[in-house]
């Protein structure tokens, strides 16, 4: 098997936490005989020092024929003073687009050994969250016709959340896919009491799973509901599948339920199987070079790509277990209480325990 | 002074809630030497049964008359086969709409003797948490164009959201209003970064808060950060003004932050002060006649009205310091370890902390 990947390291602490992370995917290739190509391409500040532009011509092009891509982080204060549109950050945005990436698939687990992080009490979060928030990432209010009139005298403002049926059965497939590999459970979050866009989204959804996923558990709520379940009972969810909008804000409160933003990785897949994947903390560039640099997100965004473009599911959990031990033997500062020392190299920890289970 | 009441007492737990509530306003009105006008008007499941319509007009007649309208809740099990428009809850979203409340006003407080039903830590909710979310009820998508079509072969769907100035204008004066009783800070929510409405929303809110209330802080945040915030450290907030969409989503995840549903208020207020005034929870049918439901939410929506159409802001402050006090003397079942005794007459303990107080 061969398997072609795009590394884009970024800025600030991206060149380390993507270092680590390939340890760990080197190691699964070496386990499995995978033929590894890495081609390592800029992105954000380093590209724009490089190049001028945040996204070069040649960093798309190694993304759209690789297998799947796998990125740090982007953007820092050498940065900051460009316009707009010249920005770091642009790269993120415009590769997202170019690539055509329409499901982000945003994880929160609380690892056990982090309860107390969460600003949750542990009586909720100990018997265990771990949810994906699946979000269309395309199309909705986000991407709608929108504009500004004067109407009988007064600014009036607008924009149009819109959503089509070819839209919703890709997002729908994503999220039935991925709890395929998971606990069998899909929630559908809508406000379908209100907006017609709802109503579409869940008769499709439901369609979708009637036909194609039959054995997957389906279930509605609705958007405010799902805000307090959330906080509630976050246990109750395995996957939950929703528009741009709702999924926003969604996808970051979950984040914030977990405490660790620095554990959270992230995919944001296109078609058959492609995928960017990334955590969703930022370049952190006041850490940068110390060797600190929390890489468990990275790492854990490797065995999102193994599960959801290579299919190499199992895997993909022998290295969120050993994450999870990696947590009460190595923690870099960010996880620990002040009294311990930092621990310089996760990713070789990662791969050891790796090495030992499989 | 004259003080004219519409009082809904509706259905369930509604009557007892509403009687508790009302002794406490008696006793208000006797300090202040007010005349109070109550007139009792039926609404919901016993309007049906007395007049087949959930919404009398002699009802609606009564409302318009008055300076607020005291509610309980409506619905039960007697009335759920009834077809969708028939049905009590019918009943409240038109008055809502035929008094024209445009402002929703949902206070989230923790109170330190209910710290416990929090689902968050101690550590983030004993500091303090007494926010209030003021959200626009009569605009935005929920009441913007809508519908479906069908575009190469497959049916789009679509809502518009739309906001004009006055609409903004006037929740933002509702806003910076209740702040200037409060801590002195607004804080606008909304995904600006994206959206025209909400560009539009962000400046009418600016303009208005340095024209009119200059000496009360405004900052603003995107809605998925919000989302975040709330449950990271919702002490930090004191008012938030938001769109509809955003103020459902984040009022109800700021209620279920308390643990308590049983102690929020609500109030709806429409132009000139007036206002309806309620408990965010429902009938309970389950728990009715019993004597056991807890009618601080109602107490509590009486010191809103106190405080929002009749601006006795001390008043309400007393009632609110009474409510707080109650909760380490008598408890009703809902906040109550199993071992103690139900508590019948929280009206009465309430008024007689305000005698004791005035
Ligand atoms: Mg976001
Ligand atoms: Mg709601």
């Amino acid at each position: 098997m061969d398997m072609k990947i795009t590394v884009l390291k970024g800025d600030g602490i991206g060149p380390e936490i993507v270092d680590e992370a390939i340890k760990v995917l080197k190691v699964v290739c070496e386990c499995e005989n995978i033929n590894l190509t890495l081609d390592e391409q800029p992105i954000g500040g380093v590209a724009i020092d490089k190049t001028g532009d945040p996204l070069p011509q040649e960093t798309i092009d190694s993304c759209k024929s690789s297998d799947a891509v796998l990125l740090g982080a982007v953007g820092g204060p050498k940065w900051d003073a460009l316009p707009t549109d010249k920005r770091p950050e642009k790269g993120l945005l415009r590769i997202r687009s170019e690539l055509g990436l329409f499901a982000n698939l945003r994880p929160a687990r609380i690892f056990p050994e982090l309860c107390s992080n969460s600003p949750l009490k542990d009586s909720i979060v100990q018997s265990g969250v771990d949810l994906l928030v699946v979000r269309e990432l395309t199309g909705g209010i986000y991407f709608g016709k929108k504009g500004s009139e004067q109407i009988n005298g007064e600014q009036s403002s607008y924009d149009e959340m819109r959503y089509s049926e070819h839209e919703i059965e890709r997002i729908a497939r994503a999220a039935f896919d991925a709890a395929a590999k998971r606990h069998r459970k899909v929630t559908c979050v809508d406000k379908a009491n209100v907006l017609e866009t709802s109503q579409l989204f869940r008769s499709v959804v439901a369609r979708i799973g009637a036909k194609e996923y039959p054995d997957i558990e389906l279930s509605n709520l609705y958007v405010d509901n799902a805000s307090m379940q959330l906080v509630n009972n976050p246990g109750q969810f395995d996957v939950i599948v929703t528009g741009n909008l709702f999924g926003d804000i969604l996808s970051d409160e979950a984040a914030m339920l977990t405490g660790s933003i620095g554990m959270l990785p992230s995919a944001s897949l296109g078609g058959s199987g492609f995928g960017l994947y990334e955590p969703i903390h930022g370049s952190a560039p006041d850490i940068a070079g110390k060797g600190i640099a929390n890489p468990l997100a990275t790492i854990l965004s490797v065995a999102m790509m193994l599960k959801h473009t290579f299919q190499m599911t199992m895997h993909a959990k022998v290295i969120e277990a050993a994450v999870e031990e990696s947590l009460s033997v190595l923690r870099t500062p960010d996880l620990m209480p002040a009294e311990e020392e930092p621990a310089h190299s996760l990713g070789g920890y990662i791969t050891e325990v790796f090495g030992t289970r499989t």
